[in-house]
């Protein structure tokens, strides 16, 4: 098989077969295929796009090239979300346990904070003594006992994405709907999910700004898993504003202890409750939606996802007590509280400027080397559609230093906007596309 | 200036400007950006298009990576023609000395046969002792002699479309319009002319196969060209049989001397004329095309011209007494007629099919490395539109070993296809696009 024939048959609007994707992929990976001709049809498929099952090949492929994560010998439908991406998005934190008391297993893999958009595993970090480096065995062991455990991705795990990426990166063809497909998918399914939820946001603090690249992802996500034989569904919820009130790694898992407890803000409560129903759903554990959320609400109002939560931190090494002693109080030394100039009602709470705001803060990362803190962020005291009075709290920020801090509140001066009409209530979820 | 931001402005449909190509070009050439970035910068290229500004650039740029040919020191106008190549297409045999006999000055650089079209400098190099290989210096003492001299591309100009066309070759971005014309034009003038005539040839036999795709190129051509302030003209000729009634190389001078003489066929002497025509245009020694038909006509029948051909054929180290004396019986040993199976019109003489027949005579060449001979070829005694009897001669096949003999066959009988009714006088010139 010549290469340049799959970039020609690409080129011009053709799917590739199982064959050529292999051929492309396997030759990428094991050096036998220039990377200038794999640029060369990364860039076609950014024009061309790529079909359903093609996308399932490329995934599968992807798959391939790297190691697999054995979860036999869990009892009970594996199930995990993915979210891509957003601003005070602490979803996994609250999801996970509660999804375990009701009965699924969750074998969660998460990322790092880069950019704009929060990290999981960053957050999680920030309980005194968690780790979230656990080896296969103990992962296992832990999603056995608990329900569910908390990791980060193997680096064994799919080569082929860390190889196409970088690639992607430097080519621009990092923003084609397929390829994004291709990366979660192989992923996700190479750490042993049989059954995903995806989390699409959708806004400007999100990857996919608008509702109609948000759906095609989606479609795309859905797709791609039935055409590999997996129960997919997703859910585009709006990442416009940030997700709750808090921002900031310990800042999170107080915001989410808190929701855990029944005390959560209602936009987060709504994203996290409809996400871990269409996990029950996708896991057959319950039939449709509404008895899933009735579920949810039974487990959270009981204690039991809080117990789970409590238990996992005990297992994965960390101190419960020092986390909630810590809960009010663990906050950096300098802070600022910006105040409303009028009378008026919140119209926007820009989530990028937040996400940037909380980079220069140092809960977030510029560069996959910065280090992070876990008391720094910001505490929103109003959020879209809230009335305010001149002079009254908007948010607080918390900063280690002083360059961080003023850098902070002119972002989020700039990210909260205030006018004269309150907007009627935001919609939180966008758009279901359900486990088929 | 980052290489992936000037991929991005491609791929989001931008025009390039001068910096940029400059970064990307001196950066592809001198090694500091990877090859893999200037695929991906092609293939958007490929998708997006460029404008005849940009491509300006990209021609510059290239022409810049290089040596130009100094042709300081000639007088009169510097006027060249550059054909898109075709098969049976010996214009430039004819055209340049009918040119310089009308005054113009032609330093010509030709190429070879490769792929299904012939070469002209396989053409000439049919003659006993003609060489191609000309210094510089005497390049430039020829043209100022007689008034044209043919040679090969030098080496030395234009490193940048030679790297470029590599790494094309293989990314599956040979066909993009702007990307030709930027590589056609930057050798062009680098080799020093100073207006140029296109052939853009469209056809069975052509780079081009339709009219839509070929009007796209000379369009390129004409307007890239003025954007670089030269005076550029581009004419549309058929190529859907091949020209003439010869095709070989030394079958080829034959036919471009028995022009040269006035007994050319009428399809090859109009397209040769309308082409000088233009360039005498170009070169601003006639007014109009009218005009400018009526001085190669005259240039033609004086005698002037073929006088130019035999007086450069000495210079370029040939012999015009044995080249003449070959005419009509240099022929390789093996040859066979093909015969009309039936009464009938000429529907079809297939140009492709005639060129890759020829490549399997030896006329041509399916690789760089492999040898042409002078003498083998094919003689049309028929062509499209005209009446024959069954059994009457429609060509005669030339070759030197029975297994070209019979490819060679086998292809043609396929190429020419007869029919029930005879179809009107085939136009030969298409389309032009005048010198502004």
């Amino acid at each position: 098989m010549r290469t340049v024939d799959c970039i020609v048959k690409k080129r011009d609007g053709g799917e590739l077969d199982s064959e050529e994707i292999a051929h492309l992929i396997r030759g990428y990976v094991d050096g036998s295929i220039p990377e200038y001709q794999i640029s060369a049809w990364l860039m076609a498929v950014y024009f061309a796009g790529m079909g359903f099952q093609e996308t399932g090949y490329l995934t599968r492929e992807m798959i391939d090239s790297g190691d697999t994560l054995d979860l036999r010998g869990i009892e009970g439908p594996l199930v995990d979300k993915h979210s891509t991406g957003g601003v005070g998005d602490k979803v996994s934190l609250i999801l996970a346990p509660l999804a375990a008391a009701c009965g699924l297993k969750v074998p969660m893999m998460s990322g790092r904070s880069l950019g704009h958009t929060g990290g999981t595993l960053d957050k999680l970090e920030s309980i005194p003594g968690y780790t979230t480096a656990l080896e296969p065995a103990r992962f296992r062991s832990i999603i056995n006992e608990v329900g569910y455990a908390m990791t980060g991705q193997s680096e064994s795990i799919v080569p082929a994405d860390r190889k196409l990426y970088a690639l992607r990166d430097v080519t621009a063809t990092v923003e084609s709907i397929p390829l994004i497909t291709a990366s979660i998918l192989s992923k996700k399914f190479a750490e042993g999910a049989e059954s995903l939820v995806f989390d699409v946001k959708c806004g400007s603090g999100a990857f996919m700004k608008t509702p109609d690249t948000a759906e095609q992802l989606a479609s795309f996500l859905v797709e791609t898993g039935r055409s590999l034989d997996k129960k997919v569904a997703a859910v585009i919820t709006s990442m416009e504003q940030p997700l709750g009130r808090m921002v900031g790694n310990f800042l999170e898992v107080e915001e989410s202890a808190m929701a855990l407890q029944g005390k959560g803000p209602s936009d987060l409560m709504e994203v996290t409750m409809r996400l871990t129903a269409w996990m029950l759903v996708a896991g057959r554990i319950e039939p449709d939606v509404d008895s899933a959320l009735r579920r949810c609400r039974k487990e959270l109002e009981s204690g039991a996802a809080y117990e789970r939560f409590i238990k996992n931190i005990e297992l994965q090494g960390g101190d419960p007590g020092q986390m909630e002693a810590g809960f009010g109080v663990r906050r950096a030394d300098l802070s600022v509280d910006l105040t409303a100039g009028e009378d008026g009602y919140i119209q926007e709470v820009n989530a990028y400027k937040t996400g940037m705001a909380g980079v220069y803060l140092g809960a977030g990362r510029s560069k996959t080397d910065d280090d992070v803190y876990p008391d720094v962020g910001i505490v929103f005291q109003k959020k879209c559609g809230d009335s305010v009075e001149k002079d009254e709290p908007l948010c607080r920020i918390f900063a280690r230093d002083e360059e961080g801090l003023d850098q902070a509140q002119r972002l989020m001066d700039d990210a909260i906007v205030l006018g004269e009409y309150g907007d009627a209530s935001k919609e939180m979820i966008l758009k279901e596309l359900p486990v088929e």
